[in-house]
């Protein structure tokens, strides 16, 4: 058996030169126009030829390219997605919750998951992550509120948590796995930002090795593979690996993207054959990266539980929005940015391979040295509102999509049933969800994001302080 | 504007060798082993930066993009699918069928559209396709029967039909569309077939041309787009673009794929340029090549309604799976076979652009030399035996989901309700449902198949002549 099983068979296929009467119409490539340099590479974007298996029935090489997957995580079963942690988010939601259920959910979980929630019109019971004040961290939900949680409504048998959150934060998630499995609950975690955890150390320890039932990971955030590429892990008797494989033959496309599938068996071998000594490699890169970082006037760097995530602060009075365009106008592209924070992700060397980490140095020290003096009254403070622990809606998704809406004042919104989510960033945890009931400390807080100029996501009339309810 | 404003902002992006700090983990292909040919591709398969807009929210290159499709098609509003058409149909599904409610729905449907009933619950009432005995081709729906199924249900208020079928036959849809209209129907149309048929003659004519309200298309199957790259277009006010745009955004990864979001502009742009000269020249060198293959001793072909589909028959006794085998060990991939039927897919060709035509005349005329002499009694009949005009299923989806089922013996199914879906190649139609009542003329149906060595799809226990009822 190859190595790299789908890798080689889709080589092995472009050797041959064969002649395409099938699928996709750029044929290999010959009638994309405009960029030669793609040819050799739309050669592999072909089609469930002999030979090339069948992501929705696999029995050749991509029943050998998953069975590797599955062997290195040491799971019963896992699956190639090409849709995406999306995908398998919904899919892993479909499978487990049934129409109407109760599932406890962590709060600040990604929209996928509100929208798996959605299309099986499940009752969601929303558990709300600690926050670190301080330094302004979303951990997870602590044990006592999941265990309140468990008590209030004894009929949930589903616990959806994500971790780790986007900026490479983790939580003692193996206490609530234990706590949820003890109460007869199974466990589904996207762990989206977590598929080089499985390395091991310097690394938190990945869900799968914890205990999860399922877990989602994306491979294309932080493992070399192609963006879509992502996969599942099935790993307990407590799932039906039949349900799970059903759903996502219903909801992935019938002509997966054999590029990206490809990526993904990529990917696990460059896993699997991360050594020690390319993991000493990437820590000692990265360390020299973050010191020559901090050493920029200016800048502070935050090192995080995940080495490939870095976050970094100015003491010039700059948002981190305002940081990042600095950045990319000298050519230094981070992930994302909110009121306070720039969040790099970092690459995963081998020993060896070069990084143009210098040159980015360079850059930021360039950026940061064009900037104007900031008056003081531009340096904006950072709120944290904790949102409460336990809370649910008051009208099931179904309902919600027949309901008429209005706009109102935000003062006259108290105790009405909110239209719309709104969420700050940070902590990027929702202050208010859709179906849930408005409270006044809910108001108070939004107005308080407003007059620091913190960016909400959704709320699109709060310019007028206005919010839409459903009449 | 640029004429192809998402393919100019990556070049963009890739000029300014920016340093990235972000997802995707293969860092612009720097992390991607074994093939350096890929590494220009791999620069492109970026995430939402500054200046490369958002598909779930597009404001800037992605909305010109889509803008450009939907003026070329003549819609209301265009979306690029990255999930490929099966994203398409289960998005306009669950836009448009509420939960429980009936659906008039063509029989011979692809899979996709079965799984977006399903998903939405709905109560399908099954409409089947003419066939043509003698050329054993399935067509359209009558419009009789879609006349006396609505008659029957009046309170189905969509349509979905599958416009063209794989190999290329359509039927008189305009008039279909135009009688659901009539009743206050909308008409929803997986045309995965029929992205080039905006060309004009020679190609039959769009639903979209002919009015159907919502039509997905895979550009990736006649366009040269990449796999899963797809377009969905809203073509009347009859349905909410709100309602379709929350679903999209729902069902699809919130990564999605700049390559195959870059590959569907560059298809579009690729339809819109194809001249009149650019036709003819397609037409003459498809017609040259179809002149040739006919000259190869013991090859049929069959031209059918859409220029690039060729049917390819043999006078040997050779199944299609046979006559497909002999292709490939010549180097020549046919897009699927039948028991009676190779089906080629043909490129869409610019004046001038070569098509390796001759190389694949010289590789089948040798794989027909080569064939054994063939004994008369392989020769296989082919049976195409008509089903039910209008059918429904005897149980709902969701409660089809927690009935037991059993494995009875053919005779004994009877009266029964299936559990399983068995659809015989040729014709491609599902001889039964998963929730129908087994008729009498099904059994009898299935034996003949059977004695006749016809590929059935689904039906695993039909060897040992047993099937899945429900309880």
């Amino acid at each position: 058996m190859s190595k790299i099983p789908l890798v080689t068979a889709l080589n092995n296929h472009r050797s041959k030169k064969a002649i395409s009467f099938h699928v996709p119409g750029h044929k290999g490539g010959l009638l994309f126009e405009g960029t030669p340099d793609f040819k050799k590479f739309l050669e592999i974007d072909l089609t469930e030829l002999t030979g090339l298996d069948d992501l929705h029935a696999p029995e050749g090489v991509i029943a050998e390219a998953e069975s590797k997957l599955m062997n290195f995580y040491g799971t019963i079963k896992s699956y190639f997605l090409v849709g995406g942690s999306t995908v398998g988010n919904l899919a892993m939601i479909h499978a487990t919750v049934k129409r109407g259920e109760q599932v406890i959910v962590q709060r600040n979980c990604h929209k996928s998951v509100f929208n798996g929630l959605k299309l099986v019109n499940a009752s969601p019971i929303f558990i709300s992550p600690e926050i670190n004040k301080e330094l302004s961290v979303v951990t997870g939900p602590s044990i006592e509120t999941l265990e309140r949680a468990i008590e209030i409504n004894s009929t949930a048998k589903v616990l959806i948590l994500t971790y780790p959150n986007y900026y490479g934060h983790v939580f003692d998630i193996k206490n609530l796995i234990d706590l949820a499995h003890s109460k007869g609950m199974i466990v589904l975690v996207d762990e989206a930002h977590g598929a080089h955890f499985q390395i091991g150390s310097p690394f938190p320890m990945s869900a799968v090795s914890l205990g999860a039932d399922i877990v989602v990971q994306s491979a294309h955030k932080t493992l070399p593979a192609m963006t879509m590429g992502s996969w599942m892990h099935i790993n307990s008797n407590r799932v039906s690996v039949k349900k799970v494989k059903e759903y996502l033959e219903m909801l992935q496309s019938s002509s997966p993207s054999y590029p990206i599938m490809m990526s993904l068996d990529r990917a696990r071998n460059y896993l699997e054959e991360f050594s020690l000594t390319d993991v000493d490699y990437t820590i000692q890169e990265i360390k020299d990266f973050t010191e020559k970082l901090n050493k920029i006037d200016g800048i502070k760097v935050l090192e995080t539980n995940d080495l490939l995530k870095l976050i970094i602060q100015n003491d010039r009075g700059l948002t981190g929005k305002q940081l990042q365009q600095i950045f990319e106008e000298n050519g230094v592209y981070p992930e994302l940015s909110d009121h306070k924070n720039v969040l790099f992700i970092l690459p995963l060397l081998k020993k060896g391979a070069k990084y143009p980490f210098g040159r980015a140095i360079t850059a930021i020290d360039n950026g940061m040295r064009q900037i104007q003096e900031v008056k003081e009254d531009n340096k904006q403070r950072i709120l944290v509102f904790e949102t409460a622990p336990i809370s649910t809606l008051q009208k099931s998704f179904i309902v919600m999509e027949s309901c008429n809406e209005e706009l109102v004042m935000l003062e006259d919104a108290i105790d009405k049933v909110s239209a719309e989510t709104i969420t700050p960033y940070p902590p990027g945890i929702p202050l208010i969800i859709r179906g849930e009931k408005i409270t006044n400390d809910m108001i108070d807080n939004i107005k308080m994001y407003l007059q620091n100029k913190i960016k909400l996501q959704g709320g699109h009339n709060l310019s007028n302080m206005k919010i839409v309810v459903f009449k």
